[in-house]
């Protein structure tokens, strides 16, 4: 029901396949982010359109809304939200950290324990109990294509005995992840931690390739950490990683972090950047990222990006997204979005085609000469 | 470049055909209303999947932003929107009576001279000046295939002594607009007052009609008045209108009211409600209205409903479009809004199909007896 292939490769970068049971995904992939069930001002047709391969499911919210019931009485999650390819879900760890601390009133609502990980919700304040087994018991209900064991997030910057500590409990938190997995519909990723610590990457990366799992996700990066310090995590747990198992980095990133992440050896990626700046009116673009609000482009009847191909770049001008962003219509949200997908998805795509063509070291050298990455 | 056919008839309702320089209307038609250069929380490509024909455009609301410097320098309100069927725009008044006597500090903003109307917009509060000849400038830089000319619209109730005097200003402004207009590919309707007074409605719509204008619209209806005042007043002015042009029955209204307004002889009707209350959760369904946020939707797989042939009906379920609207996702309007001009769409096709068959006495008996107006 699963499988991967890598189909080609030019150094570490891959060009692969990667089975599912709702679908074949081409590799290098960007997994747009569907949080609540639904990728934010994105209808699924538009998805389609665009060429998204797969989403990601977060098991924190979905779980907290509308709660596993509904979901398993529908069918699981493809039945719900009417999404009839491949899901990924993460195991809610990251935002019972990140949210649960981010309550505001000072006071962590975050209690880690060797069982699992009490938490306070975001919303109404719940207490909650996450343990492994809790959280593939969820993840099974939802029925998502490949799901994540829960791990423990560290915050950057952190100690290198509490890193230590969160990758020993992520490894004993592994190996009951893949007791309690009960479906063989679904495949389970292991998460390497280890902060910044090369030496916790390496161990965490070897142990975890150890316990044999259908791939292998880089967890902990894009917290905050230098880039340089990301490339480096990431190239160090890549190497040490079998190569015919997929990759996926979490959470990353600008395209210039996926360029730099698949030229050392990452198969698949998910990050709410194009989604999230779509709303804040940010639209990438061959050349650099503008923002649509600006003054500037009040009489620019020309399209956000001449070289893409995307619904917005075809029939709209920036003048026109301006307008509808200065004045809220949420048509603004769904246009800007449309595109900064669809700019991710053709990344994706152009550099498939490099590596198939051997031409990625040219792609990814050329793209830095028109690309402004840091504008 | 301007026509219109009465292609069929059945006591007083109409199957008709509008010709505009940018395509043929099928009528009786719903125009969706598009504020601000786009109707709220829909694409384009949308709106021609559900069978919009035309959509409306608000002049009070275009004129602040973006101003018809931008619009005219992208080539008209067509080409800077990039929606190439035909628009109508209003005169804005409606919008200067309503929204600038709602600025809440007890004060009326609108002084309403033999000139034109001053007032101050909803936004910054600055002070502008419309005249007939204005609003005519305006719409001309708009390029709009229909244009309103400036009207007085009045406040439900009034006094017969003030409806007298708002409409004999309505019909001298009209006769500026007739002579400020210089473009030859649009056409002017006439718009009819007179208030809930049966005597000045017919002397407003008699003196109208001597103006001889492309098509009538009836204004200062679904004001507040009740429904039944609503339907004799739009009874009388059809009368009185020539069989041969198009009438437009102005921010009309709920499904019964466009049956009950279609069987007295009218062809167009544009009206907020299936957009606006798409986006507070009702949906209207071949049985009634429902709210999608109700508890009682948790669990129903089913679509909102199941005669509909829209894209949300064909794949999205009550359960999962309560969860997108609990969880304020974008798509949750996206798909609401959807559905409910689908909704209104499929009425007039509906109802275009019962003239053309003869059958639209029997069409508007049963739709009363399945359809609840009242929930």
């Amino acid at each position: 029901m699963f499988s991967f292939k890598v189909l080609k490769s030019e150094g570490k970068a891959r060009l692969g396949e990667l089975t599912t049971p709702h679908g074949k995904i081409k590799t290098p992939a960007f997994m747009p982010v569907g949080t609540q069930g639904t990728v934010k001002a994105m209808l699924h047709k538009d998805l389609l359109d665009i060429g998204t391969q797969i989403i990601l499911g977060n098991t924190y919210h979905l779980y907290l809304r509308p709660g596993i019931e509904v979901i398993r009485e529908a069918g699981g999650l493809h039945s719900f939200i009417g999404w009839h390819k491949p899901i990924l879900t993460d195991s809610g760890g990251f935002q019972v950290f990140s949210l649960s601390r981010g309550r505001g009133d000072g006071k962590s609502k975050v209690v880690v324990k060797e069982e699992g990980v009490e938490f306070r919700d975001h919303l109404a304040g719940d207490l909650h109990f996450f343990t492994p087994e809790k959280v593939i018991e969820i993840q099974e209900a939802f029925g998502s294509d490949i799901i994540m064991p829960l791990d423990e997030c560290v915050e950057y910057p952190t100690t290198y005995t509490y890193a230590k500590i969160a990758l020993e409990r992520t490894l004993r938190w592994l190996q009951r992840s893949i007791r309690a997995k009960k479906r063989e519909d679904q495949a389970l990723f292991g998460i390497v931690q280890g902060a910044s610590f090369e030496e916790l990457r390496r161990e965490s990366a070897m142990r975890t390739v150890e316990m044999d799992l259908f791939g292998y996700a880089i967890g902990g990066l894009s917290v905050g950490e230098p880039k340089e310090v990301m490339y480096s995590m990431t190239q160090i747990v890549c190497d040490l990683l079998p190569w015919e198992k997929p990759r996926y980095l979490m959470g990353v990133g600008m395209p210039e972090d996926i360029i730099e992440a698949i030229a050392r050896g990452v198969d698949m990626f998910d990050c709410v950047a194009p989604t999230r700046m779509a709303r804040t009116g940010t639209l990438f673009t061959s050349y650099g990222k503008i923002n649509i609000r600006n003054e500037k482009y009040k009489r620019d009847f020309s399209p956000p990006d001449p070289e893409c191909d995307c619904y917005t770049c075809k029939n709209f001008t920036k003048a026109y997204l301006r307008h509808l962003f200065n004045v809220e219509e949420i048509s603004a949200y769904i246009l800007n979005t449309i595109h900064n997908l669809r700019f991710y998805h053709r990344l994706m795509e152009n550099i498939q085609r490099a590596i198939e063509e051997g031409k990625f070291g040219e792609f990814r050298s050329s793209w830095y000469n028109v690309y402004d990455f840091q504008g």
